[in-house]
């Protein structure tokens, strides 16, 4: 990739401001916990892996903060620290399975001491990064036999190399696709209100030399109609263990959609989005997100004073929508409850 | 209606401005035929039954351009101007409808002169306006029967008093049923690219003390699978003869969803809109709208340089996803080809 979504640099935590693209590209730098929570809670940075890494990364810089305290202490403040980080976002679950990783590292490990704990957090965090992207590509590989050449694929919000520590869920599958000579074109859904399809889509797919069309929202039904689309590929926030995927908001609509026009529609994750503890999407929370998301672009005011608004940023698919999920162990399919379960006991 | 959308007034034709709204309120007279055109084509106004108006005054102004001229010269210079004006906007028939009137009224007039068939002109355009309101007026009536209370009803662009000489088709339903006492709620997809919904929906709705809640339109989907909207009621450009109805990019999806999830989809339109001699929705010419509707909301740019749009300003719902179309003559249900075309042979 041309660019890093995130990174662990001299003790701090350096981040692409997701806000401003695709206009500019600045990297905001971190060096408090709080500042971290505040940026996953703004969506400086955004996507299910990518804030469980954000999280962790957050939670390192917390243990630097009282590295001077006693195992005991520490512990009990990093606990404190893991959950503030944890109630910015309520959708994605990888934010709280990164939160946990570290805390049971921390809990488990002989380190004997703030400092020590410290340093074996930073190292874990590190480690977190490698392992996305290697996993991102794991899954590029096995989704990468789904799309073939001449495919016009419709994608929703942004699951690429932004929405991870690097290369992309959904995304990485087009990446690896391309990168063994398949050839096709891609729909972005420009994905109000936050635009991540026509901000973020667009500006990583089109760095990447892959040619990309953004739509609003309100067409893919149409081009579906005319047969515009052929596949259509999505990352997800959480997948409960039935396999019903809570995704940004839209998704549920597209999935309905293809599956009226007979359009296979895959999700793309990694285990770390599969929540075996989550029966069901019922009871997946779905965030309801500022106002000024959906009355605002910019400067721009778009809606009249005094009117209400509604900004769930999530909503579920049910598996039956689902023609596949593609994740780094291979691809699922129907019946998700025990296929997604065996993919856990392997690991 | 506490404003008005567009008026014939000192031999001149006042336009409120619906690309400024719902920030600001400015009137813009216009005193030539080709300011009209601009200004239907840049959508200063816009909605099928207001751009049939629209057009006529358009028509009438350049009559008076012309008045000077012998019967045979004017009306052969008046329909070049129409087809000037009918050039700027492909979807909606009730652009051609208007002018089509007023030529045909042109010609079969006695009136001798370029000078006394511009009265004549004028005295129509006038007429257009009462009776575009006195249509809206009884397609309300027919309408309110299919509203109740505890409705929420979702609608999609704007098919109001905005889009219409005033009251409004669907907008104008809703309206009629308040007027008669029941008490329900409005969700306003907000319409993208032209944000009909945010910005001209949310507006005359609240300005009428309506309560309505804008939505960005991949909300839609998800609603409805929460049981939270029990109704869908959207206008129309151009419904053909077997009942499939263009209308407002989105419609199609909206429809679609709708069905899926069991609740009525209601179209409401004059048989201004009905066009017999298309004969299904494939014969609808689809306009494409510049890409900067897509690329930029007011000064802020969306998407990245280089990468392709899709702008299609409208689609076609077919027959079997429209519960009822609601006219000024009654309700017709399916099948559409027998009810619609009654209906004509009623007038």
């Amino acid at each position: 990739m041309k660019f890093r979504t995130i990174e662990w640099k001299n003790n701090r935590v350096v981040m692409l401001d997701q806000r401003l693209l695709p206009g500019e590209e600045i990297y905001q730098t971190y060096s408090t916990y709080q500042e971290v929570a505040e940026a996953i809670k703004t969506m400086v940075i955004r996507g299910a892996p990518a804030i469980g890494v954000a999280g962790a990364m957050g939670l390192a810089l917390g243990a630097q903060s009282i590295k001077g305290e006693q195992k005991k202490s520490f512990l009990s403040k990093l606990e404190k620290i893991a959950e503030e980080i944890n109630s910015t976002r309520p959708t994605a679950v990888n934010l709280s399975w990164g939160l946990n990783r570290m805390m049971a590292l921390a809990k488990n490990h002989p380190a004997e001491n703030g400092e020590a704990l410290t340093h074996v957090l930073i190292e874990e965090v590190k480690k977190m990064v490698l392992e996305d992207i290697e996993i991102n590509h794991m899954m590029g590989n096995h989704g990468a036999a789904l799309i073939t050449n001449g495919d016009h694929v419709l994608t929703h919000c942004n699951a690429g190399a932004l929405a991870t520590a690097g290369f992309g869920t959904a995304l990485g599958v087009l990446y690896a696709a391309w990168a063994k000579g398949v050839r096709f074109d891609v729909y972005a859904d420009e994905t109000r209100p936050f635009l991540q399809g026509a901000r973020l889509t667009a500006w990583e797919l089109s760095k990447n030399d892959i040619p990309v069309t953004v739509i609003t929202d309100s067409m893919a039904g149409w081009l579906m109609k005319k047969k515009l689309i052929t596949k259509v590929i999505v990352g997800a926030d959480r997948i409960a263990a039935n396999g019903d995927v809570a995704n940004k908001i839209g998704t549920y609509s597209v999935a309905l959609l293809a599956k009226h026009h007979n359009i296979p529609f895959y999700v793309a994750a990694p285990l770390s989005t599969i929540d075996l503890s989550t029966p069901s999407g019922n009871e997946i929370p779905i965030e309801e997100r500022p106002q000024r998301e959906v009355t605002h672009v910019g400067q721009t005011q778009l809606t009249p004073e005094a009117v209400k608004i509604r900004n769930p940023a999530f909503d579920v698919t049910p598996n039956e929508l689902v023609a596949a999920i593609i994740t780094e162990k291979g691809i699922a399919k129907a019946p998700y409850t025990t296929t997604l379960k065996a993919f856990y006991n392997q690991s």
